[in-house]
């Protein structure tokens, strides 16, 4: 009964080395040395590295708690900001230094790797989709301008979400969080 | 004379090459391997991979046109608008999967290469500060709210650009550019 749990020190230890020094940022022996597991055991619970980065990624997700979107009781707007004050408490927990596991993977992993960009791509499009509804029912509520295109502006957000998470890992400061907020929420979803 | 033609022949197939596979997903071998120069001679020119990178940074920038945001004769943000656009066909001509250097470098160095996020804050700054400058002229022509912070508004608008260009390193296609132009020029900017 040894090798799960060695598969789960192994995965779970991951999350926060490629979280930390990106896929390419590290080597199997680093993961393995860092989750204090021998390198050997690796290919036991892993077909190869990018293997482990998808279930990282997965791992990592599971932290985001999407149920705030849809808390019940909550207007729509609240909703959406709760989500992303949620995910700005995250990056702080990480001195505002790592950015979002996403942007990361997305930024050195889509072209060379197929199924990471499939599994980022479907993460992005059920986030958005999820954004999306809720700015519909905040346009049901009348709080955003019936005429914009809710999808549209998901997906703006979204990503400008993540342009903001890699923006911060140069200032180390909450700034670019607070200049999503502000501009987002204050000019943009009103 | 053969030394500062080799300098230069490495320099710029080296943007090329970190730009196409990152700063950590090649090694000196390759870089050295597509520039067609020896290896050895790496050292001769370039302290170290980050100090190439930055020159490699430097050359990416040189190609961004910056004068389309002040070109005389042009609305405010009309230019600020050609300057998108004229950045967004540098990421066609790659069939979107590259992205920006910028947020390429922001994602996987900041961390690790101080002096490369020194570099790379001054560059988002000197950006930030021209659309700033250029969003203050439309304010000044009553183009924009003339409430809103347009520094705050350049820093968002470029944060929300860079994560454009991150998503469609995924989404291979110009969706996201679109959904940036449209949500920035026609609901937010305005």
């Amino acid at each position: 009964m040894a090798r799960p749990s060695l598969r789960e020190k192994l995965a779970s230890s991951a999350v926060d080395t490629l979280h930390a020094n990106g896929f390419n940022g590290c080597s199997i022996q680093d993961i393995t040395d860092a989750a204090g597991v021998p390198k050997g055991s690796f290919f036991n619970h892993f077909e190869n590295k990018e293997d482990l980065a998808i279930d990282s990624l997965r791992r990592y997700l599971e932290g985001t708690r999407s149920d705030i979107l849809f808390e019940e009781g909550v207007a729509p707007l609240q909703r959406l900001k709760n989500h992303f004050v949620f995910l700005a408490e995250r990056l702080k927990q990480n001195g505002f230094e790592r950015g979002c596991m996403l942007g990361l993977f997305a930024s050195e992993m889509a072209q060379e790797y197929p199924r990471m960009r499939e599994e980022l791509r479907l993460v992005f499009e059920t986030w958005c989709q999820a954004v999306e509804s809720v700015l519909r029912e905040a346009q049901d509520a009348g709080d955003i301008d019936p005429r914009h295109d809710p999808g549209q502006l998901a997906r703006f957000v979204v990503n400008a979400w993540e342009g903001a998470t890699i923006r911060l890992k140069i200032t180390r400061d909450r700034g670019p969080i607070d200049d999503f907020f502000n501009v987002s929420f204050k000019l943009l979803l009103k």
